[in-house]
């Protein structure tokens, strides 16, 4: 009867364990395809507040579509805010297919950015590991 | 082998009712972030309609940025409406921190309201908790 | 001890497998409410994008409110990528709340549609079946 206890109160443990990371450790995806630099720039101000709320919280924003403007080095209306938010390790995706389809080059993208071949798939795979979903945008 | 078979049904046990009370009890939490009236009243007519279709689903709406205008009691067009949601069980969360930066005071927000510290943060643990998004607006 | 050893590789084993099907097999429930033309366009090219990225991806996009033009016969700007996609297995959910409301019958909607009670409880339903989801629209 002792190994059955012992398996039991393993099993027991890995899911009480499980939960609770799963509790305490948030992760959080954000999905941007609007242009609107309004929205964007509440984007901005909205990751730099769960992560004031947070300190641990793992952030992604995902960039395709529209919202590309969001990192091109010419149109980024908010290239400091990013950088400081890279800095806190947030994590910056733009979708390799919306550049393949406006011909943008990785060279005219903020380098704080990483590349992802399809964005909403890495927006999927988040979701799939249990991150939380926010659209952006109003 | 009889201990084995017991502590495997009880698993299975636990994995089946896990599942059923997942299928049987709906939970969604919506995220209202425009101040569209168009949109806000397509909000509140959703929601009356999820409630008739499934009497017992559990509804918490998060209003934060420029949704705030809709739980504002000077410009709340739907102030009726979110009564008689509130009277039906469903939840209305406003976010602290819109308030803090737009300098709204609780007494400027309908009564109908709970308040959460950020209104993310609280669509976040919602999910965590297993509750499906919907992002409300068009 | 054999016993105990079998019980516990068939856990492992359930455990493992379980997370592999998640993994290896996309499941995304896309929630179309706009009747922007651009918005759908772009969707209609993202539903593509995720197909050829991912072969076996199953998808489900809801369609409700202000959506709905896009699956009206008289008013669907993208009937023939419509039908294409449903070819390869995509399903049109058309919410019939929103035809009671509006009036349509089900002679209007494209013949590639399938017919849901409510879009949001349909959109609820996949994500509580593990789905990811994503609101359209920018």
């Amino acid at each position: 009867m002792k190994a059955h206890l012992l398996i039991f109160s393993f099993l027991t443990f890995v899911f009480v364990t499980g939960s609770f990371a799963q509790t305490k450790e948030h992760r959080i995806v954000f999905h941007l395809a609007t242009s609107d630099t309004l929205a964007q720039k509440a984007l901005v101000k909205q990751v730099a507040n769960v992560l004031e709320y947070w300190n641990t919280a793992k952030i992604e924003v995902v960039v395709h579509n529209n919202g590309i403007n969001f990192m091109k080095q010419d149109e980024a209306r908010f290239a400091k805010e990013i950088a400081a938010l890279k800095q806190r390790g947030v994590v910056f995706a733009v979708c390799e297919n919306t550049m393949k389809q406006r011909k943008i080059e990785k060279s005219q993208i903020l380098p704080s950015a990483v590349f992802v071949p399809v964005g909403l798939a890495e927006i999927v795979l988040r979701q799939e590991e249990g991150w939380s979903y926010i659209k952006a945008g109003f």
